[in-house]
């Protein structure tokens, strides 16, 4: 690592991207020099870091010779495109999008779950999805103690999982209905607004969402377990900010409820917040800019042998995008890896 | 059967009874004369019957002389109270709450799941509760053709099943929100606009909630078969009306995807919406005021030998209360079972 650390935020004027910048100023990222990028229509405007701001640049290929680290959100087909250069010059990338995930050569980390995944990365380290994360944060610790053979998952997602048009949909949709006017359907194929909408990503060959399979595939490529089965459901719901999940595992060994919490309440990123009597429970409308993933209705399933329910709530933009990626920065430093070993390995 | 019947309902002023009236009119059931009946409070109002009005009249333990049935959704307290009543004066009582659904004097009845368990009735016939309704339609034929061994199911659940007042709260909380006013919780103890709680009816002493412990026992009772074990995860979306749920099942025997579709598209009072490619798949804003349960995202799930994924929806206050209900009066006329064979077993 060299004295001087330069980090690009591409795709900085999304949702995302500015909550990337949030994060690397709050928790005082080492950086000496932070640099954004967007699309060639974004490029010349400014984007919020801290108290100053950041003149948007345009993304081109030859653009990462200097720059040691990139944190990309800026969709697949940018990551797809630019990824592959960034690594070429040189610069590490953590990538948020799809593109990348599901790819042999690329590791896919959520830092308090696989960190040691990171050591073998070729340059192009990826972000899993934001429903993954927060599973996988809360069901890391159970696996250990008790493997986990299988999860039957439904979620119950926010509209700024879409980014910030999501966002401006719902909130348009609502108001239109709130004054008798015909609500517009832009981003979604059918009203969000006071609707739920079984269908996040395109559809597969195997009727399952593109969403859901990442669920499966992701879970078996960050616990390194493909003996751990999954099956999810992933539905829109009107919220603006952070996913819920209802989360049922099987496990091999009998955890308790009791035990459960025990074990949740020491494990990193993860908060219990789980008293029924005292009516606590984990809510989207009150996690919102929160770090920790959230947990609670930790109940034993008697309809199984070692059965287990648990309600899990993260600020999607947030751990489930922006801070897990940034954590993943921090990680490299910690570790001394940021640097690419061969710069043409994504090149061929 | 005399040749007059008289049918009433009581808490005809609430949101499933006035439901109930506009059913018994839409279907022309075959009453030849139709009371209302509510609290002293809302006594001497008038509620929409057709085209014309009815005059509530207070509700009294002394008012069910001559009243061959009588239709209830009044609550649990007005129920235990006032249907042993009913019954004393040979009125058939078809439940609406919580109250009589688990005892065993009462049958349970889905009436295209089980209408033979109308054959033993004493008086007092139970409504099962809404998300259990819109299930058991849909997995009776799978019950059937492979036989269920385990349910998990997730709830989206709509305000109006707490009532006009949760109606009210949702459509107030998102006024306030949307104009920079503190939304208040008077009927939730958090707030629902843009959130999820995972609490609907009250906490259990083994930390579920009364509705999932209701889906539960009285899958078992209505199926009448205690090996189907179920795990259920309540949530109330911020909806209006309309119920979805993610089911997941395993069955004895497999069926396919396919196999599926076809039997549940023979199914009475099952719609089978389900064509990923076309984005067909049911949703809550778009099953309001239908009679059927639909069914979409029906999908095989790998990570068991024999398991089905499906996404439910019904108009929670239509086929989940008050069209349920009057169905169960229907097939009361046609088994000619409106008549109570021993007016003191609900009086002792």
């Amino acid at each position: 690592m060299s004295e001087t650390l330069t980090v690009a935020v591409v795709g900085a004027t999304g949702a995302v991207g500015r909550e990337m910048l949030k994060t690397l100023h709050e928790r005082k990222f080492p950086a000496t020099k932070v640099r954004a990028f967007a699309s060639a229509r974004s490029a010349g405007g400014k984007v919020p870091f801290g108290e100053s701001e950041l003149t948007v640049e345009e993304l081109k290929e030859d653009v990462f010779n200097g720059i040691d680290l990139a944190i990309f959100s800026a969709g697949g087909g940018a990551s797809t495109t630019f990824a592959p250069h960034a690594a070429h010059a040189g610069c590490v990338v953590v990538d948020n999008s799809a593109a990348w995930r599901m790819d042999e050569r690329c590791p896919l980390v959520v830092p308090e779950v696989n960190p040691q995944a990171l050591e073998a990365h070729q340059g192009i380290i990826a972000n899993p999805n934001c429903s993954t994360i927060q599973m996988l944060v809360v069901l890391k610790p159970l696996h250990d103690a008790a493997k986990i053979r299988r999860v039957v998952v439904s979620t119950y997602q926010a509209v700024s999982g879409t980014g910030q048009k999501g966002i401006e949909e719902l909130e348009r949709q609502v108001r239109d209905l709130f004054n008798a006017r015909d609500p517009e359907n832009k981003v979604y194929p059918y009203r969000i607004a006071f609707n739920v909408l079984p269908h996040i990503d395109v559809f597969l060959d195997n009727d399952y969402t593109k969403e859901e399979m990442k669920m499966v595939n992701e879970t078996v490529k960050i616990l390194d377990d493909p003996s751990v089965r999954v099956t999810a459901t992933c539905a829109r719901v009107p919220v603006f900010f952070c996913h819920a999940e209802s989360v049922n595992i099987e496990t091999e060994k009998k955890i308790t409820a009791k035990e459960a919490r025990i074990m949740l309440s020491q494990a990193p990123g993860v908060k219990v917040f789980d008293n029924p009597r005292e009516l606590m429970y984990p809510m989207p409308a009150y996690c919102i800019g929160d770090d920790p993933t959230f947990v609670g209705r930790i109940r034993e399933d008697e309809s199984i042998d070692n059965g287990l329910n648990l309600w899990i709530v993260a600020d999607n933009v947030r751990k489930g995008a922006a801070l897990n990626a940034v954590q993943i920065a921090e990680e490299l430093l910690r570790r001394d890896l940021v640097r690419v070993p061969d710069k043409n390995v994504f090149m061929s």
